[in-house]
């Protein structure tokens, strides 16, 4: 459904179009640049950059990348888009050769989302002057390609800060700057949200335009469609940006090499990018010829030729069945043709909506990102003249990565074990799993509806399915957890990795509801493993659960460093068996999850003042241990559950089952320890964890506070 | 999403599509109807019934509807799909005239889903005919079309018990018979789970087809699209069946007449129906014309011209698009087209993924039912000789009635309210509010994802949208509502009909998760009225509330009977201020929703035992009404949450605030009482009520139970 934590290396499929300073691959598929005269040279100040390639000139004469901060002089004058209105075209190129070096220089010393951004780096300045943000409202599907917007729109000052506690989001946040008119982090909802600005804009009588601006691989989620549907059919204007850089599979963190585009949507957009567009828009065609003229002549032909190739065509397309006006394919690195096309649409009223195709290129102008697999989707801090990108060096893996691992043991072992994900073959570790078992593996694109219930649809005939989606993708597909999978009792497995906090892509990705959403369905077990170690086994849990769903959670970052099982096999729990793991008295750590290490470090932190506190392992939040508990309801004066998760869940399980069982008469006295009742921003995943209020040190005193010794709660604190 | 509860008379835009004895509109729009030579009479048995509008002459030769069961002497001979197989296309003609007729008489004596069911007698009959299920799989989405099936798979016999406890589902139902190899009830389930079925076929080396059926309704909903891309990728042969009876927005109750189909997707189809097939699909062709011959010329020659109309078509279609070979429109009342097309799809191997779109008739044969505007969806028992349905006299009105009456009232006073449903305008009560503001209300198609995220937009421009989906839908929607609403604060207002229990429907439409996945959001105000004077109010409260969102369930059924609000508008309740209804002593009970009107009978029963006790209406969720909780806690031994949800929801919220506070470590004594950890099964709404363990009774006899009067809790049960 969307991007996300990029902390891993990234993999994409590589695409098609090439650098045009070494390929006319790009030229041929586009109707612009073979047919077209070149732009004839303007009379506007200095041009010492090449027509294409920019940013290497912009950085070294020799193409050559050097570690310090380009020069920017024309984008040192631009704060905000009202700054860049009365520039030439030929600025513009000055300023978007700037400003791609800016983005690379900026994203070398914070990391962060690098591909995306510098595909649509001519887009960003095409869109900021022709029209006029914040009342025409800009929306950036997902978010992730928005930093050369950020730039544009006052926080330029504050590029260093990206993802950084108190920094700027990584995501356009309206909270953040009123040119983010919506929020984003989950991909595919641009066109539903502009649509609601369109209409409401109509309502309000109010005249401004609604432009989103939305990648391929967005374009797979059903919520695009039924946007779309509802677009052609309330006919509000509104322009919708389609920027096909063939991603139609995400590559969000990588444990492997390129992957095809999956979906067959994104076989019927490169017959779009082969063949000539097929609808007419009258309007913008006579606009073009009637408003352009002298010298503008150039322009003018240009755009007339995409409208010829617009009225020449017959048949119709996907968009256009659902009654969107089709444009396109442009070339999304061309500053005339975009201007051009967008002032077109722009002065073109009362169309209704429009979709404009715009071809650009993941990673364009920095060859390391171009030839890249990944197109440096998202990258680490990097040495911006070698592209290298500086890795830390964990002595344990990602739990992505066990996850993989010990699901590839299971499936070599039966047969009969698949594997789903949607369009996060990189993010989910299961691109290791299509490269073991290439025809046991399922990459369905940005679809986690579809996803469910196609793997309900595999259960039915006696596979084994694992749907690995992220806890907080796992949101988009509820209802068929619940209605196709639950309800029916069809054995399909839920991998829900990064569960809890997550670091610098922030409350948009933070797995925090996944427990309570899914711990109240009926026929499903849930689990959480404690350690790496613990993964393994739940894995092979979740395979030995063949009559029921199941499902369990794991975090973003690394193992903890416990031995694995060997083999990197597990073996299956118990099922509703919890585990003791440090005998202690008076208060008991029931922990559930990641936060069973924090209670084991709490009691570290508490021994240290002679408190010998009882730690657990919950292991299952359905079905609980009912001994476990029981026995630690009786033998303590308090019982703290512990969790990365919200109210509703695990805590709430264990309270509801004390309550019913009399243990809360008198017996025991009970307290949950739970992500607190508010989004907490993106930072570091130290930040986040205390802002929680769930480090070591929090939960050592809380039960320093039940115990009375406030001023040791204190001290611990400080 | 989906269908649903039809205890409201039900609307829907009329078809276009008329009976063939009086109209040639149909036939005009179709390739077999005009072109081709009638089929010719074939030599077997007696044929007394016409060719079309059969289920008159089954009743009557004068055309007239008997009250008596009418005779089904083929229908009869037919207890499984097998039973059928050597019969003539004649008989199954006659077959297809017995079991519509078996249809009405059926439903006639139980209520039920009858207009779908109408229209897909021909396809049912001629999919059993042509296909072999078990092995097959066959799958009916939605669900509500499926009595034909049910009829001829076996469970004949019950279908007088339809939709009552412990009778047949309404909907398909894997535990109810082998031939239902998926269960549904939400829609747009169907290529999903047929295409993971198709694939496991693979996996497994097995032979057998994969045949779904979904409406042109259920089209609309993003998931279809999502499973329709992958299909068309992975390529795996599956059938799927496009049910087009132009039902884009759905008939579920009414109270408002026809509408007009939603969503741009409705244009597509009709001009489809309009012109010829778009694209060749040459292994049918060849194969229908080598194989074909001698007696079946006719019949070659009809399928011979849907596979030229194939042929000639250029362009492609939005199926086409997806990667689906199309083929149609065919006339879905016609047999000898069903089953040829059908046979010839099913011979041609290797081919991937097809669509057939099947134009067919809403309520067909019925004439009752086709000249009604709902087309009889969904129908209390009725007379088959005349139609007319026997309708309770209830004194108050449907909570639903209420919601749009209250909503009105606001929207009269406050021009910027706005109402938002996916294609439930008559089972959200939304007609009401879209006649008296046409341009205020918005029916986006079954398209929940697309519904909030367009509400979030509409918030960001001022507007105050009132989103009104079921609360079993709502799951559908939940990224959207986290991500899109939730987290940006926006003030989007959830009205969540159907909530609890919904009785006849069953567990598909039981609103049970809620409260749980609604209130562990950070910035959601979570309500639930105890009675529609309360429903009036917190329509009001959320009209107000206009800087975070908020939501408010309610039931399924009639108001309590209480007095309405001057002028049928509510007044703002204070956020999170709970009310207390019965002072008593000891136990209080602590109700939240229509939970609130069950304590209070239970209050009553206890009083006739000597007990006075307290009860009292959270009304809120969240924020909760920590001073009455606090209250309530200090002054009783026991504290009683009771709520028609499941875990983690209200009860859950008032114990963790309760244990945070200190108060469970000896003041009080706290029990939930919620759904049980099941799923109930469809059935009356007492005996649903009776299994979930929440009557007055059961209240009352927890009760007696923590005062120690087992004696008297064993009475009150027996």
């Amino acid at each position: 459904m969307a991007l996300c934590a990029f902390s891993f290396p990234a993999y994409i499929s590589r695409a098609t179009i090439s650098d045009p300073q070494e390929s006319t691959s790009l030229s041929s598929h586009l109707l612009s640049a073979p047919d077209l005269p070149c732009v004839p040279p303007l009379k506007h100040k200095q041009v010492k950059r090449r027509q294409a390639g920019g940013v290497r000139s912009s950085l070294s004469e020799k193409g050559e990348y050097h570690s310090q901060r380009p020069a920017t002089p024309l984008l040192d004058t631009i704060n905000y888009p009202i700054h860049m209105k009365n520039l030439s075209i030929k600025e513009l190129k000055q300023l978007v050769d700037e400003l791609r070096s800016d983005v690379i220089f900026n994203v070398s010393k914070t990391g962060g989302h690098l591909g995306s951004s510098l595909g649509v780096v001519e887009l960003t300045v095409a869109l900021h002057y022709v029209f006029s943000a914040p009342q025409d409202r800009i929306l950036w599907d997902v978010g992730h390609q928005s930093y050369p917007h950020k730039i544009l729109t006052g926080r330029r000052d504050k590029m260093h800060t990206m993802r950084q506690t108190d920094g700027l989001a990584g995501f356009t946040k309206r909270a953040e700057s009123e040119y983010d008119c919506f929020g984003t982090g989950h991909s595919s909802t641009s066109i539903s949200a502009g649509l609601g600005m369109a209409v409401g804009r109509d309502l309000k009588g109010r005249k401004n335009n609604v432009i989103t601006v939305i990648g391929d691989g967005a374009m797979t989620a059903g919520q695009a469609y039924e946007a779309m549907n509802n677009a052609g059919y309330l006919d509000s204007d509104m322009i919708v940006i389609l920027n096909d850089n063939k991603q139609v599979s995400l590559p969000t963190a990588t444990l492997d090499g390129p992957i095809p585009p999956v979906g067959a949507l994104s076989s019927a957009l490169s017959r779009l990018q082969s063949n000539r567009p097929l609808r007419e828009l009258r309007e913008v065609a006579k606009g073009v010829t009637k408003q352009l003229g002298g010298s503008m002549h150039e322009l003018a032909a240009k755009v007339d030729e995409y409208a010829r190739g617009m009225i020449s065509g017959s048949g119709s397309t996907l968009f256009e069945e659902l009654g969107l006006y089709y444009i396109g394919p442009v070339d999304g690195h061309n500053m005339d043709d975009l201007v051009s096309i967008l002032q077109e649409v722009k002065s073109t009223k009362t169309t209704g909506p429009v979709l404009i195709h715009v071809v650009t290129e993941k990673g364009r102008g920095y060859p390391y990102a171009e030839r890249a697999a990944d197109k440096y989707h998202g990258v680490a801090k990097f040495d911006p003249a070698t592209g290298k990108q500086f890795k830390g060096s964990a002595k344990t893996q990602a739990y992505t990565t066990y996850f993989a691992e010990a699901l590839i043991a299971e499936a070599e072992a039966d047969k009969d074990i698949v594997a789903i994900h949607a369009a996060m073959g990189g993010g989910t570790g299961l691109n290791m799993f299509l490269r073991r078992f290439p025809t046991r593996c399922f990459d369905v694109g940005i679809a986690e509806q579809h996803a469910v219930t196609f793997a309900a649809g595999l259960a039915c005939e006696g596979l084994k399915p694992f749907c690995a989606i992220y806890s907080s993708f796992m949101q988009r597909a509820y209802d068929q957890v619940v209605h196709d999978v639950d309800l029916q009792k069809l054995p399909v497995r839920f991998a829900m990795d990064r569960a809890g906090l997550v670091g610098a892509d922030g409350p948009t990705h933070c797995g925090a509801f996944d427990v309570t959403f899914m711990a109240c369905l009926p026929n499903m077990v849930v689990m959480a493993p404690s350690d790496e170690a613990e993964l393994f086994h739940m894995v092979a849990t979740a395979a030995a659960i063949d009559d029921r769903p199941s499902c369990f959670r794991y975090p973003r970052g690394n193992g903890v460093g416990v031995e694995l099982p060997p083999g990197n096999k597990g073996t299956p729990l118990e099922i509703g068996r919890g585990r003791l793991l440090i005998q202690g008295e008076r208060v008991a750590l029931l922990g559930y999850g990641t936060a069973v290490q924090s209670c084991l470090a709490a009691a570290s932190l508490l021994k240290q003042s002679g408190l010998q506190i009882t730690v657990a392992d919950a292991r299952f939040c359905k079905p609980l241990d009912h001994a476990l508990i029981c026995s630690l309801a009786k033998s303590h004066e308090f019982l703290i559950t512990v969790e990365e998760g919200s109210i509703g869940g695990f805590g709430s399980h264990v309270a509801q089952f004390l309550a019913l069982n009399g243990l809360l008469d008198g017996t025991v006295k009970w307290r949950p320890l739970v992500l607190p009742d508010r989004y907490i921003d993106h930072g570091s995943p130290a930040d986040q964890l205390t802002e929680a209020g769930l480090t070591p040190s929090h939960i050592a005193a809380t039960v320093f506070n039940v115990v009375g010794q406030t001023r040791e709660a204190l001290e611990i604190m400080s």
